[in-house]
């Protein structure tokens, strides 16, 4: 059996829904991929009775819990003094944390504000986890079965902590057997199809196969026990991903760690140092948008109109042939630009049908290479923002199938 | 005191954190909204022991509690069993709720799975939530202190259910005294800037001022009591308005409900039937993407070089003067393109610079209408997913500005 783990966040924002809780996705993600097996979600207010209420209830319930929120300098922030009052602890001053919070101060050449000295008083036997990026320290200790954890709540503060002091805590504490997960992840194939493909495949019992279908690829997941033998695991997966082609756009779980479609492309586009040239028009300058920053992509343009694209370019628009048309807008453009390659987006439908979350509009994507012109074709549906991100994405897809494989 | 409300949300995938739970923020602002006071969040997996426990746990605790999740057909949707279970309540068939899930079958030409039928069950005392947006039909009871409402967790279907069924139910079985909400909208002015300026306002004790900074705007919340005149609520919120000047682009609260800044430029533009011609830099395609759909926005460009942008347009770019060279690039822009407006987005600082979280690229936007030049300049920092969102924002709303004062 797993040792079991909680997750408490507290604060009024959380629990009033002016902000979508989303530590406690990425702690229970963090440790289920260590070992535990999470039991609960809980949120609260800043309500004292409420916070120490929970803190016992999990005192006695699980084996390890990480809170988030309330140990910033205000009146709000009631953590160190629920754990106190929850279990008869007396609050005792750090120096250490004091002069941490001070110099944090100092370095931006502000004056600690008297209000931050509690920030250093923790409850009679803790350990201090040490915050470089914030004013607030954490703290962790034992009451009764319960490991607690305790960490601010704004995000980024909360990952570093979790990640370079508590998962290692928890690590030499517990007795963990990490269950091993491979992720493949497609574009271009919906879940059912995946589903019938793999279907022809043989799984052991013991290996847990899950899909997930997000806006921006589909994930098939397996799950292997601690103890499965890695060249037994490396040999099922490579099977079904060989089993979805050309769809696979990356693989997490072995080898280095991989990204999304846009990290795929980058690599492969900086490794061989080419160049883009881009012209969108339902995704409407969200393609450009996903690779801010990225050397490769050297223009954009979108134009609500293709006969006025057409005039300004000097090319005939045939509305009628959409890969004919296609194909004159990037020779013209690869003829008077700079970039080593060009990707047109066209689509066939009116703008009705494209707000309209019950019709399809027919995508057109041209690549325009070295070695001729490359192209596929996808219907999109759903609500309009769902079709421009699609359709970002499927543009991209072409390119990353084009530098994966070279034939098309 | 305002009836208290929890949130239960089932599923190992929110458990586990596959998924992030967005539907108990969802739920708990539309609670809050009505008038009662959410005091907890509860998430747990699909094992029968959790749910049972939980469910008696809130059935002494809250007024009232809706659940999310576990009504679909297969083995892991335990709801009604837990529920049967934990308050020793017989499961009954509902003939009704068979026949409705029937029909969703018959409508979509496939065979209902014998699976499904389970979904017809219901603890005995329990009211039918019909669901015309899915196949699950939820259900309502009372059990000891609380109104417990089941619901879907596909968040579509749960929003329809709440909207449509179940907060009618809740408004008339609780008398509620919500409070009333004013959100001021700004960009361009940060939270502290904010407070400084309202601080010379008087504020009545009984109203509660917040501020909320997200990605897209800084908002500034006032609080008032159900009682509170609606007269001088108005007053309040228009003279802290006022204050805060053209920085505001939207106030919801009163009047006709307002959205995002590119709901209000929206607004504008389609009413005056102006159309708009856009240069990104810093965004990248992302203030076009923005814009997805909208009639009014024409065309976009990006470049990365700078120098080849002022090539194609023929035009001479100085580095050093971004002022006058943003201005030619609006002028032949204009010349030659049909659009009423042109918005030309630039910036000063290297790749470096945008790439580094700790520097500051210095946006320059003009815009050029038919009465001449208008323009901003902003220091926009971050990381440089923050660094392209603020430049979209703030270039839009340099027109949003001028569609709103017409002098800038």
């Amino acid at each position: 059996m797993n040792p079991t783990l909680e997750i408490f966040s507290q604060g009024e924002e959380v629990v009033t829904g002016q902000i979508v809780d989303t530590n406690a996705a990425w702690l229970s993600e963090q440790a289920v991929t260590m070992g535990f097996t999470v039991t609960r979600h809980t949120a609260v207010g800043d309500k004292l009775d409420d916070l120490v209420t929970l803190l016992r209830e999990i005192s006695v319930r699980a084996d390890c819990c990480v809170c988030t929120g309330g140990l910033g300098p205000t009146v709000d922030d009631l953590t160190s003094e629920a754990v106190a009052e929850a279990f008869d602890l007396p609050l005792e001053f750090d120096a250490v944390a004091f002069e941490q919070i001070k110099r944090f101060f100092t370095l931006r050449n502000r004056i600690m504000p008297e209000s931050n000295r509690k920030q250093a008083m923790f409850p009679k036997g803790a350990e201090r986890i040490d915050n470089a990026w914030g004013t607030a320290p954490g703290f962790s200790l034992q009451v009764g079965r319960c490991w607690f954890s305790f960490v601010p709540g704004v995000p980024k503060e909360m990952q570093h902590l979790f990640l370079e002091t508590i998962r290692p805590t928890l690590a030499s504490r517990f007795l963990l057997r990490p269950e091993k997960l491979v992720t493949i992840k497609t574009l271009g194939i919906g879940e059912s199809a995946i589903q019938e493909i793999i279907s022809a495949i043989e799984i052991p019992a013991q290996v847990q196969l899950g899909f997930r279908a997000s806006p921006d690829d589909v994930q098939t997941k397996l799950l292997f026990p601690h103890d499965y033998p890695e060249t037994a695991m490396n040999s099922l997966a490579s099977k079904i991903a060989a089993a979805l082609g050309d769809n696979v756009f990356a693989i997490d779980g072995f080898g280095p760690a991989s990204g999304d479609l846009v990290f795929t492309v980058d690599q492969l586009m900086t490794s061989e140092k080419y160049t883009l040239a881009l012209v969108e028009t339902a995704s409407q300058g969200l393609l450009a948008a996903k690779c801010v920053g990225l050397k490769w992509l050297l223009e954009t343009r979108y134009e609500q109109s293709l006969e006025r694209l057409g005039q300004k370019l000097g090319i005939t628009i045939n509305a009628d042939d959409l890969w004919a048309t296609a194909q004159a807008i990037a020779s013209e453009i690869k003829q008077t630009g700079d970039a080593d390659f060009v990707l047109v987006q066209l689509y066939a439908g009116d703008s009705q049908t494209f707000h309209d979350k019950d019709q399809a509009i027919i995508l057109y994507n041209v690549l325009l290479t070295g070695d001729g012109f490359h192209r596929t074709t996808h219907s999109v549906a759903g609500p309009i923002k769902r079709k421009q991100n699609q359709s970002a994405l499927l543009a991209l897809d072409l390119l990353r199938r084009y530098l994966q494989h070279k034939e098309l």
